[in-house]
């Protein structure tokens, strides 16, 4: 099913982390080892997977926590080349949108809940507020991250696409959504296409990420230091030019054209009907 | 390890949608079993569980893909009971915080991409963006939907606690959270209390939720009122008195109340470093 189960829980965290660095994790199967396995894959074979696959990925989906069970997310799959075309485009040109066999956008949806109290002649007070929206990003981020694992479980693989949100308005006409209602992320899932870059790739370690009782920063630069230099390893190894996190952090985050529009996100979700009060 | 895997794919899809309403799901192993079989737990047993179990969940978490791999997430795990107490007052009286032997407070966190930055004498133009904080929740969400779901991989339940938004300025406060860093929710991992309620919960059918290529909600209210049914029967087995999913949507949703204090959300976020732009 998923070779990944067959590596051991040291060689699963040395590969998350590095042999260094790690963590004194302690209960161990084959579920954890597949969650320890994830690698995003951006590039996809057309084989379509077995028939049912998307319903049981979307029962994964739904069977994850849902704020106060009001259930404010929905999920569009899309599968007409020439809508997935555009979206890729949207994406800046991520071709494994459009090789992709499934690609769902997943929504954050305050619309069915609305719908729901019109038909009772009432109306909800809580949908302009910036929470609101949160719980539907929210439900829709846990829902989706269910649907991951159930894919990865079966041997496929997928990719998040939260540039989708680089023209919200645009992914919002191309799936008729209503007032309410607006593009999370994208998911593609498919299986990963021969020689895809497809590893395992290092995260920070705990210790710059998990704090006890209070936040505690003191002993993060060093931390950062070895994570750079452990990331511009990886990067030589499997992917492209040699580069540490600080120098991507750098890159993506500090200038403002690394949001690709979606610096208008605010803008663009108040005229979707998020007053974001 | 977990009982619920003993259970077929036909039992488990009619828990979570009643037996009239089975979405026709394809693949199926003790993975998604896992996934399907999941509910929130709402009262603990003080065992604590064995040693490296908090390592083994944020093992998993960080394992959860993170946008553009900028891990703008963190994680505070609390144990001082008063500070327990204080987070079960915050939300609303909710005793399970007290008692659950791991407590973690996920957080959105822009700050540690901040310290690069100035450590390397420049600024990250993207953070003040609506977009960027946005990331940081779903960076989280994703991250703690993998915890929840290696803590049940071993026995463990979970609920997830909203609730902490009702006051994030005083989470804030208690966990010594620096500015560009916020809770965004809690979590409860521990053992299930006996005779605490302790079932899968109906969901909306696969119908009302999953789209082909457009958003359709013709059918959506008949969806609607079978779910109410359901939804109303399985309080009346469970949990209190029979209460339809509009019902219950209306007593949220329906007045700012519903809100407990998140309606402020916007400004308390600003004031603690995200201008939400």
């Amino acid at each position: 099913m998923n070779t990944a189960l067959t590596v051991s829980k040291e060689e699963a965290l040395a590969l998350r982390y590095g042999a260094d660095a790690i963590p004194a994790a302690g209960p161990w199967n084959d579920h954890i080892a597949l969650l320890l396995s994830h690698r995003s894959v951006r590039g996809y074979r057309p084989d379509a997977p077995p028939d049912g696959t998307l319903e049981t990925l979307i029962a994964a989906a739904q069977s994850a926590a849902t704020s106060s069970n009001m259930q404010t997310w929905s999920v569009v799959s899309v599968t007409d080349p020439a809508v997935k075309a555009e979206f890729a485009r949207i994406a800046g040109g991520q071709k494994h949108i459009e090789q992709c066999p499934i690609f769902l956008v997943f929504l954050a949806d305050l619309s069915r809940n609305e719908r729901l109290a019109r038909a009772n002649g009432t109306e909800l007070e809580v949908l302009p507020y910036i929470e609101t929206f949160l719980i539907g990003a929210i439900d829709a981020g846990l829902a989706a991250q269910n649907a991951v694992v159930a894919a990865e479980a079966i041997g496929l693989s997928t990719v998040y696409i939260g540039a989708l949100r680089n023209d919200a308005a645009r992914v919002g006409e191309l799936l008729a959504l209503p007032p309410g209602v607006a593009g999370v992320f994208g998911l593609c899932v498919g299986y990963a296409a021969p020689g895809v870059t497809n590893q395992v790739k290092p995260r920070l370690s705990q210790a710059a990420v998990l704090h006890h009782g209070t936040y505690d920063s003191t002993r993060e630069a060093a931390h950062v230091a070895a994570y750079d230099e452990k990331l511009s390893a990886f990067s030589g190894r499997f992917e492209m030019a040699q580069t540490t996190w600080t120098g991507r952090v750098l890159n993506r985050m500090g200038k403002l054209k690394g949001l690709a529009g979606r610096e208008k996100l605010g803008g663009v979700l108040r005229a979707m009907g998020f007053p974001l009060r």
